[in-house]
């Protein structure tokens, strides 16, 4: 629950200086608030694994995603086969000996479904996670901050923080916004403490109604529960290394800040140095969290080390 | 090491049927071996976590990778930004409100780096794993054995066999095959035990080869050493869930059948449904295994979720 | 206006056989009715250049176009820029001397835009023109019949049929089919004659249409005006070389024969050799034929000569 | 002949400014020296259709192009079949009424192959052609001298000049350099005179070297003959509409003035306004062209009116 004061501007520029962490990790630093995962969470997150349950967290990537080009011409993925059965059928392999294969080809907006934005994704008044500037992202790729420069992440304790549940609804609704309080309420109705180093999947539910209601509706760049400015303060003070929603773009629409887009990605991204996870499909995970009774997990979601990339699809798994 | 007899289309098809497990665990599974991984396996697998190292065993996926089109037309990922520090630097953005960002997107042979073969990658006689025909991956997508059937997998277990250091090179000599008896050797002397449902990550180091020599030389659907036809019979064996190399297909190259290209996909991809990774690079986990003094770990390499895809990308995480 | 009997797969049988055109050309012909196109032709279509008046009929290529992707996948070109203004701004280009430039990239569907359907993208019982067989079009591309087998065409007289003005109508209604005697009538109504090599340009004005309604609407593969059956006879009996119209698939949409999808397509097309245009925006072309009182010009409408393509995008110009 | 004085950046500037055509057809302009194309020229170029051959001037678009990815991530078109004769085999398109169909799509840099360089392909200090800023490119294309103003050309006179004719050679050397001089020379040597609007083809014979050599070779952003800084003066002063070569990029490789790379590009292209034409395949036009003992033609060349793009494919056809 924001108040209006907060809902300014001026306020986010506040947050942004308030939490900013650039140098925390020395000038050169390209993982930002990833550094929270030692190898000592890790193990400890390896210890999570108890019943040997695997749940992925990655929508489909085919036509029936949620892009439409609305948004900076993201487009569903672009399958194609290059060999298939048909070629087999019709001898176009029969110059090979015995083997037959089929093979396959992708077009895809890095961001067009389950995935991580890079560090070097978001900029704000010129500048990105540890203030380097626009000269470092050119056509030719990111120099700084590239997603490629935390391959060998995005793993650790992951603690799912399921709010309709908490909210004792179906799913929120779309332009409903979740406050620090919200985060610390869920967390503590489930009996999960959140620490430093964690991986924190949000649930909306916003899949769910979308499933419910056979459309994508307004979850492209539309409207869309998600993470109010206010959210700022609890994600910032557990020095949690990650966060992803179900959600395209993690925060509250419309955003709940005056003349500010997106205004946690400003906060938290660009100033906190947390990668922010969107179009993650936390339905199975909701439900297995459930059976399980708990809510954490270890969680492996490494990008793909795409040279040069400012995001990447991604299959998180969840291993109970 | 192959005897003459053993070089024959016939011996092929023998190992093909003797290695069957098309129905093993029913008529319409999709999981072939990866069923050898059960959430037991996995609970152990888990308990591997000891130190908190994590190593990724993908290439970068960038136009230095090992693809000219030669095969198949496959060529390196082709990244490409659609928003960029210099559409931010001109204004192109100054519509939005504070925010700026840069997006991109990729264009690539799902085969191109570090990636699985789905079990629908690869057809002998007419037919894939399960024995259903090539009408099954017309040019709208695998409809049977899709990768994205393995969504909630790769994960298990993982065992490097680490053939140079058995052998005693710095790398094994394109043309050079490996033996069951090799993968049985370098694995006592590694002091591993390879058992069900495990992952086994087989290093030929033709990758420090390329990057001492500063070529892709051969790599790429040409001269490599690799895995021969006798090394069905421990692969199948040890009922591992899946293997992977750090060579473009695999096997050795020339393969060590005459009539016959690629004999080991036919006879544990296709029969006996192993699923089979290729381009992994080895060299930071063969040095970490040694730092370890242990070859096992958790791997973690789920394929991306394509809908109808016969192979992915993937970045495969080995946690220690 | 087809009778009943005319309605029935039997009959488009028979009158696939009856404009079968195999063989005209000898046994390896790839021109197929563009053989009708001769030198003599030619020049008498040159001087018909005498305003030096120039009418584009493309459509410009871009993600306004009218596909959404409902039919085979098919999507609006995805343009995308390799090197722009930013790049330079923010000195990607600094290590170059003195000269800056801009660079793009494209993905699109060959039959995305204003396009000619080459003679090998139809099959009519496992054969396309000239009998050959469905092994012909591989994955790799088409070895008979593709595009830049008519590289050096298509150019000719062009006549442009402007049904609108002949039915005293702003626009065809979808559904409305055009006639054997429409498009005698239309020509007379001209004053125009058509005959042995033209280029016959058919205007429905459904992109008129689209234009003023502000929707796409039913054109992309879904109700449109268009040449019925019964069209048949007029287009084969005049010798023409090649037609097209302003909609998504030329024909009446729906078909106006039960149990055959596009029957002209299995006519005129696999049979008798005609390549058939799409997608042309005959908008401003019916203008100037107004303006210039005359419906006749010089057509020039090469593809792209894409090494095996079924199809491709054209920019064909009307010169009077 | 270049003198060694010329040879310099500052000349260079001189003939930028000598030779600017910046406003003369008013500042809004964004077809440049295309507007010497009157109806007049063209009605006096289709005069030049007399004997009705057609030669086509473009290069296959396939993978055997000449590009590497050295310059600029520039690749040979990606053809993809995206239904082929293999589906219609294995009963893909059962659900479709008696027709069969073969699509498919293309992924090309648009100056792959054969192509025009759009006015807003080159900046010269800042500016392109009309004195528009950088921020007239961003990623979301050019919103200035876009190749999709010019869709109605580029339409005209042609003109070949066979310069290995001229010098007696089979094809000039990479590295030689042509002058106003030899311009003048060779059209003298064709008795053809260069005039107001005309479509200028310059033949280096390089594409006959690489035929002849089995190699791409240097083609491709390296040694090439062309036009050398002095060919400055005559195209300047003929007032020709456009000209194009049979080389990577027009200009002599290396440039023959120290500092800046393919000046002409800022002196013509910039400055005087005027399209530039590269990897035009004039072999088959220097056959007919001495065939017909004339080197005059009608040349219909437009690109395709692709939304916001700086450069385009063509099939640039010669009617004689």
């Amino acid at each position: 629950m924001t108040t209006l004061q907060n809902n300014t501007r001026q306020y986010v520029e506040e947050l942004c200086q308030r939490y900013r962490r650039w140098g925390q990790w020395g000038s050169e630093d390209e993982h930002g608030s990833l550094n929270f995962i030692t190898p000592d969470t890790l193990v400890r997150a390896g210890e999570l694994i108890r019943t040997g349950k695997v749940v992925s967290c990655a929508l489909p990537f085919d036509e029936n995603g949620p892009q439409s080009g609305r948004f900076g011409g993201r487009h569903n993925p672009i399958h194609t086969m290059v060999q298939d059965g048909g070629d087999i059928a019709i001898g176009a392999q029969d110059h090979i000996k015995e083997l037959r294969f089929t093979d396959d080809t992708i077009t895809m907006p890095l961001q067009c479904g389950t995935q991580w934005d890079a560090l070097a994704h978001v900029f704000h008044k010129g500048r990105m996670y540890g203030g380097h500037g626009v000269e470092h992202v050119t056509s030719n790729g990111a120099t700084r901050n590239s997603i490629e420069k935390v391959a060998d992440g995005i793993t650790g304790r992951g603690v799912l923080l399921d709010m309709p549940k908490y909210y004792g609804v179906e799913w929120m609704q779309p332009g409903q916004s979740i406050s620090s309080a919200d985060l610390a309420g869920a967390a503590e109705a489930q009996s999960v403490e959140v620490g430093r180093g964690d991986i924190v999947l949000i649930r909306t539910g916003q899949i769910a109604q979308v499933r419910a209601e056979g459309t994508w509706g307004t979850y492209e760049a539309g409207d869309a529960p998600g993470l109010g400015i206010d959210s700022a303060h609890w994600i910032f003070d557990k020095e949690i290394s990650a966060f992803c929603t179900d959600t395209w773009g993690a925060e509250v629409q419309p955003n709940d800040v005056d003349g500010v887009y997106q205004p946690l990605h400003l906060i938290l991204l660009v100033n906190a140095g947390i990668h922010i996870g969107e179009i993650f499909d936390l339905e199975a995970l909701s439900e297995t969290c459930a059976a399980e009774s708990r809510y954490e997990f270890l969680l492996v979601a490494p990008p793909l080390p795409i040279t040069g990339a400012v995001g990447s699809p991604v299959n998180p798994l969840a291993i109970f």
